[in-house]
This record gives C-alpha cells, sequence and structure tokens, in this order.
C-alpha cells in the first residue's frame, strides 16, 4: 500500500501556543473533508471501513510497539491496574479492534434513509431524508480502542471525525489513527475524513470545546466524570453525553421474587463498571416483608456491599446506613444503596429527584403499574421486568454505539449510527407555487 | 372565571439588579411546572388551549387597551409603518389570534407517538416514543401574537414556555400572557406551564442565554437577524433559529421556461419579507439565451430590482451590477442578485458558498438533474419543481410552527410540534438478564 506518511501520520507537537493555530487549521481540514464524505456512496464508506479493519491488522506491529511505549510511561507515572488494563493492547485486542470496524462496514447505511414521507393536497411529496450531522469531535482518555470504534462510526454514518487522545495512549492512538488513514486513502477519500489532534497540549480540548470556528458540529466525550463534567460545563456546541449513570432497580408490590432476584444481581453485579449497572434498589413496602430479605441476602453474598434504609438494616448487621449522598452516588463498584418506598408514586418520586435520567427498571407483575412507571419515569431508558444492563447499543439491536447520551436534545440513550445523522426536506414538485 | 390576579399576572419590574434573582425564580418555577405539563393527558392540554383561546377573546378589551399604550410609546418613538404594523393588533387580528390557538387544540397529540418499535431475539420489546423536551424559552421582538403563538405550541406539546417580549410589545404581551394563564388555569394545569419575564431588563436575556441554572432546554428567538445572531452567539444552550434565508431558484438547463418564470416571480415575489423568499436566481449558461431574458423581463416587469452578473446586465439596462456581497445577502425586499452558471455542478458550488443552508429550488425536467441537486445541496430544505415558498410549516402539514431552524441538531426546516418533543426508550421484557 502506497502512502505518504507526512499527510497521513500526525506529527506530534507541544510546543506551547501553537496549539490554537494548529486547532483551527485542523478544523478547517475537517469541514473541508465533510462535505466529500457526505455525498460519499455507501460503497465507498464501507470499502475503506473495509480497508482501515486490513490495515489495522497489516499495522499490528507498529501500534503494539506504540503501545509498549505508552504502557510503559504509565506504569513509570504509578498508574494503577486498571488503568494500565484500560489503556493496554495486545495482538487479540488489536484483532478485535480490527474486527469491530469490520463489523461497522457491514452494518446497513444510515445515510438516506427516507425517516418519513407524504403528500399534501396540493400534490407536492415531501420526503425526509436521513443526512450526515457533519464534523464530530471525540475526546476520550486512555482506551485506544475509542479511536478505530469512534473513526469508522462516524465514517460509517457519512460524518468527519476529530479524534482527540488522552496523553496516555497519545502514542498508541496515532499509529491506530495512521491505520485508519491508510485505509480512507485506499479507498480514495480524504483522509481529513479522520484525525487525531496532533498535540498533547491540554489547550486543544479548549479549542474544540469553543467550537474550532463553526468546524465542530457535536462533541462526544468518552471516559470519566470529570471529563464529560468538563465538556458540559465547557462546550459551546452540542455534547451528546452522561454524566452519572445512576439507575435503579424499583422492586414494585407485585413483582415476581424470583424475576427481580434474577434481575437486581443481574443489574447490579453482571458488570459494575458499566453506565447501565443498577446503583440503588428500590422495594415496596407492601412486598418488603417477602422480598427485601431473600433480595439483600443474595447481594451481599454475592460480595455486593450494601448501604441501607433502617428497613434495610434490620435484614442483615452486614448492611451499612445509607446516606442522603448514598441516593445520588453511582459506585461503579460492588456497593448498592437499598430503599424501601411507600408506594409506585414515592419509588417515581425517589428516582426523579436522586436519578441521572439514564435508566431505570421495574419489576412488576402488574401492567398498569409497569405501564405507569414506563410513563412517569423521565429517563432515556425505561424497562419493564428486564435488566438495566441492557442499556447498550448493541443490545437495541443498533449495531454499535458512539455512547449513551442523557441529554434531550437530538439524541438520547444508545448513541447509534441513526443518531449520528441530521436530516433534510426533499420536496417534489410539478410546478407548484404557493397561493 | 375565578382568577387570582396575583398569580397570574406579570408585575413587571425594572429595578436594576433585579433580573437574575428575578429570572432563577421564574426558571425554578418553569421546571417545576414541566413535570406536570408533560405528564397531563392530551385531553387536559387541548382543554387548556381552548380555555386560553376564549380568554383571549373575552379580554380583548384589556389586550387592545395595552396595546394602545405599547403603539403609542412605538410612535412617540419614531418608529416606522412597518414597525408599528407588526405591533398592531385590532379586533380581527386578536380573532385571529385566537382561532390559531383553537386551530393548534385541534392538532394530533405529538406525545406519546411511537416513532420505532421493535423486538429483539430474546423477545425484549422495543419502543421509542416521543416525550417533551421540558422548558422552551421564546424571545420575541414587537409582534405580539407570538406570545399567543408559542405559548400554545409549547403546551400542545407538553412543554412549559418562558416568554421574553420585546420591550416595545411588553403591555400587550402582558395582557396576552394573562388570557393565557386563565386558560391554564380554567383547566386545571400548573400557570407556569407559561410565563412572561417581567421586566424589560436586558439582562434577563442574558440569564435566559446562560440557561437559567439549568431550568431552559432550548432556546427559540422570534425576530429579525440581529436579535437571532446574538442568541446564536451567546447561548448556552440549544437554540432553534435561523440567522438567514439566502434561498436560490436554480433554473437548470432543462428547465420548462413558463415553470421557471411561475415558480421564480412566486418564489420572489409573493411575499418579499419572509425567509423562504427567493435572493439569488442561477440559470445555466446552456439555457440563458432562451430562458434569461423572460427571467429577468418578468422581474424587472413586477418592480423587483435585479443585481446581475455580466450576462444579466445585457438584458435590460435596469439591470445593476451585482457585488459579491450581494450573493450573500438575504434582502427581504423586491431584489434579486442574478447569476449565469457554467453547470449544476456550478450552481451547487455557488449555493454551498453563499447559501444560508435554508430553502433551495431546482427548475428542471431532468430528473437526474433534479436528484443530484435535491442530494447535494446542503440545506434544511430542497425542492424541484416548486416556490421556495412552500418553506412554511404549515405548508408542510405541520399545522403550525415556531420557526425554521437551519442547524443540524434534532430538529431542521419547519419546527413543529414533532420537533419541539424528545424521545425516550421504553423496554419491554419477561424476566430478561443480560448474559
Amino acid at each position: 500500500m502506497m502512502t505518504n506518511d507526512k499527510t497521513l501520520r500526525v506529527i506530534a507537537t507541544s510546543e506551547p501556543g501553537e496549539a490554537g493555530a494548529l486547532m483551527r487549521a485542523l478544523g478547517r481540514r475537517a469541514r473541508a473533508a465533510a462535505r466529500q464524505v457526505a455525498l460519499a456512496p455507501a460503497s465507498g464508506r464501507d470499502a475503506a471501513l473495509l480497508a482501515m479493519a486490513q490495515a489495522l491488522r497489516d499495522d499490528a506491529a507498529p501500534i503494539l510497539a506504540a503501545n509498549a511505549l505508552d504502557l510503559a510511561d504509565a506504569r513509570a507515572a504509578g498508574h494503577n491496574a486498571a488503568f494500565i488494563d484500560r489503556l493496554m493492547l495486545d495482538a487479540g485486542r488489536l484483532d478485535a479492534v480490527a474486527d469491530a470496524v469490520a463489523a461497522i462496514a457491514a452494518l446497513p447505511d444510515p445515510v438516506g434513509r427516507i425517516t418519513a414521507e407524504w403528500t399534501q393536497p396540493n400534490g407536492l411529496r415531501f420526503e425526509r431524508v436521513a443526512t450526515p450531522l457533519g464534523v464530530i469531535a471525540v475526546i476520550f482518555e486512555s482506551r485506544p480502542n475509542v479511536a478505530a470504534d469512534a473513526g469508522a462510526l462516524c465514517l460509517k454514518s457519512g460524518n468527519v471525525a476529530i479524534l482527540r487522545a488522552g496523553s496516555d495512549s497519545f502514542r498508541t492512538a496515532t499509529e491506530i489513527v495512521h491505520a485508519l488513514r491508510l485505509g480512507l486513502e485506499a479507498a480514495g477519500l480524504p483522509v481529513d475524513a479522520i484525525q487525531l489532534v496532533p498535540t498533547r497540549d491540554r489547550a486543544a480540548v479548549g479549542a474544540i470545546l469553543a467550537g474550532l470556528d463553526g468546524a465542530v458540529d457535536v462533541v462526544v466525550p468518552r471516559g470519566g466524570r470529570s471529563l464529560v463534567a468538563r465538556v458540559q460545563s465547557d462546550a459551546r456546541v452540542p455534547v451528546f453525553a452522561h454524566l452519572d449513570g445512576n439507575c435503579h432497580v424499583y422492586v414494585h408490590a407485585a413483582a415476581d421474587l424470583a424475576m427481580a432476584r434474577a434481575i437486581l444481581l443481574n443489574a447490579k453485579l453482571r458488570r459494575t463498571g458499566v453506565c447501565g449497572s443498577a446503583e440503588t434498589l428500590l422495594v415496596d413496602a407492601a412486598c418488603a416483608a417477602t422480598h427485601l430479605g431473600p433480595l439483600v441476602s443474595d447481594l451481599l453474598d454475592a460480595g455486593c456491599a450494601v448501604r441501607g434504609d433502617a428497613a434495610a438494616q434490620t435484614i442483615d448487621p452486614r448492611v451499612t446506613p445509607a446516606t442522603e449522598q448514598d441516593w445520588a452516588t453511582e459506585f461503579l463498584d460492588k456497593i448498592i444503596a437499598v430503599k424501601v418506598v411507600a408506594d409506585i408514586g414515592d419509588a417515581i418520586d425517589h428516582i426523579e429527584r436522586h436519578g441521572s435520567h439514564h435508566t431505570e427498571a421495574i419489576v412488576s407483575a402488574d401492567g398498569a403499574a409497569a405501564a405507569r412507571f414506563l410513563a412517569e419515569v423521565d429517563s432515556a431508558i425505561v424497562l419493564h421486568n428486564a435488566s438495566t444492563q441492557f442499556a447498550d447499543g448493541g443490545e437495541f439491536g443498533f449495531g454499535a454505539e458512539i455512547g449513551i447520551a442523557t441529554g434531550r436534545m437530538h439524541a438520547r440513550g444508545p448513541v447509534g449510527l441513526e443518531q449520528l445523522c441530521s436530516f433534510k426536506y426533499r420536496v417534489h414538485g410539478a410546478g407548484q407555487i404557493r397561493p
């Protein structure tokens, strides 16, 4: 594969004060590429994605070598094992990254879908058709696979990506993005459809959040709470994100106990570090006598710390008192807060007061109660008789997601390819003029 | 109708420095009302809308008296006739305002629509359902009917409205909003579902654009270019708006001349002050010999000033030279810029370089050319063989619109009731847990 490395490989610079001019130029290149990418046929975008997947495999050696350098620095800096694990690539993980890019190529084309179509009495035929959003900036931290994943999702949806890697994964991201750009070049698409911010300078993030003179249409933060909080607070452009996933499982009076136990254990403990993991259990007073004990004991026996209200504390001496702060905390760990509520109204009020509008589940055999919960709880995802851990674009059937949003504008819940699109109206006439 | 005027009628205050605290309190009241309004059944919202329409008719005397005071001030301030006309209400116009509110009541309920529904292999059934956005702030200028119109659209879509009237229409808006709140009270909905900013203090606008501590979900500016520019530049929350409507009519080589003449005259001159009026005519070189003359002569004969390129200037001595600035200008007047383009690619490039991504039309008997234009022109609305003046929510069949947006996020084109909604996912299970 012929490449011009000067074009394809981002050159790191850390001269202070350079970030502003550098980022404006990067933004202009992104905007210039956006129209070409938006008008590229699905076959061209898919060919590029497959070439990107192949380039990731072909470039395994330089990618893993760069990753080794990043890992050495991270170990020297004293980062903990979880951090190192997030940063680490090996041959198997890199293969999975390439597989994920190829899988995105195989998804249906989200661009050009006709999402509404109607004809007015004057004969004008209207179509609402999906179009790319434009330029999407993705700011991530240590997970280098996000570069490939986000770049591929943006390209598949006809968008251009500006990727900002965390300092710790900078070398790895540089090599991964190099491979992605090889794929773009091989398919005849502009290499600037995917750009990595070529500096560790933190001023680059501020420039992105300010919108790069109109070159950024939306920002997607992929990382920890402090990153998301900064992006949500400082961005002058729209953001797809969620700050917290303080998810609730509500065991209603009419809940089947066996189902409630299975759902609760799964919602809390299948994986504790995902945003859809349950953080608070609410149990109706009417079924507490029969249900609270088994539910709390299951959690304790599985190694989960339980912080409970007075009722929960009577179940087991291992239950510690919950503080007011616990109701609003996303533990992301083997910890859960447990409360007995008076009734469904009390449960909904608790969720609205302390929740994060992400994902909540009711367990109940009473359809009317479930319908009320699903209607009144103002969260992106509300489930009846299912685990909160289904809060995931893959589980929704979206094929892939760039994140989960709790905002109310444009995207909400899992942000898949459809949500990475805007739309326009095509109107077909036969000479109609307006009276 | 029993009313408590202390609650229902906003009290004007102009003490300097009070705006901040006043606006925060107003934002808290809006947010508190939002959940109640979002959960109110369609029948309750529609009953309120009909009561609002009735209250507007019942309160004609105080509304018209307030309007007379606003008009007297506006005349004393030396405002021109067009300004006075925008501000002026009479019995007939007020009736039309009330009729419009009643008509909104009769539209289908946009809340609770299921916009997608599917089942995953594990049996989970997913529904994407329309929900209200939350709190919508509408900032308008002299047209007092906007208060009723925007308030009604927000309520119909389950949202809460914060209305900010221009200083010149403040008294009229105060009386109109009083009537709207009478309607809310009569139907048992919280009167704070529609609030007027109770001060002329300009600091209130800044507070709204900063988002009122999270109490504002979206801002809609309704007024002139300078208002929209300020809102777009300063808002920290999403904005539904368009800055310019620099719309194009492109007469393609294969255009039927009679159709092109009719569409152009309508697009430019039916009403020159609307955002969908055409501002630039592009004519293919291949048909300029036959088409340019009649098209330009029609415009001139209808009293429209023509600013043309060299080719257009040869048609008639009344054609004056177009400047570079004219290609980017929304004249909103009997003025048009005219240019001969080499071909469809040249036309699309011109529109992308100088246009405002609002509304553009191609006139052509060639379906492939039309398809290319509709695909490649990146505007909210693209039309084939129809007038750009169809850029209107009513003409789209939306029943009503709160404005037209050229942003790419959430809403684009006419912003009707559907676009005033967000969505959430309801997931129906039978005990599913995630493997």
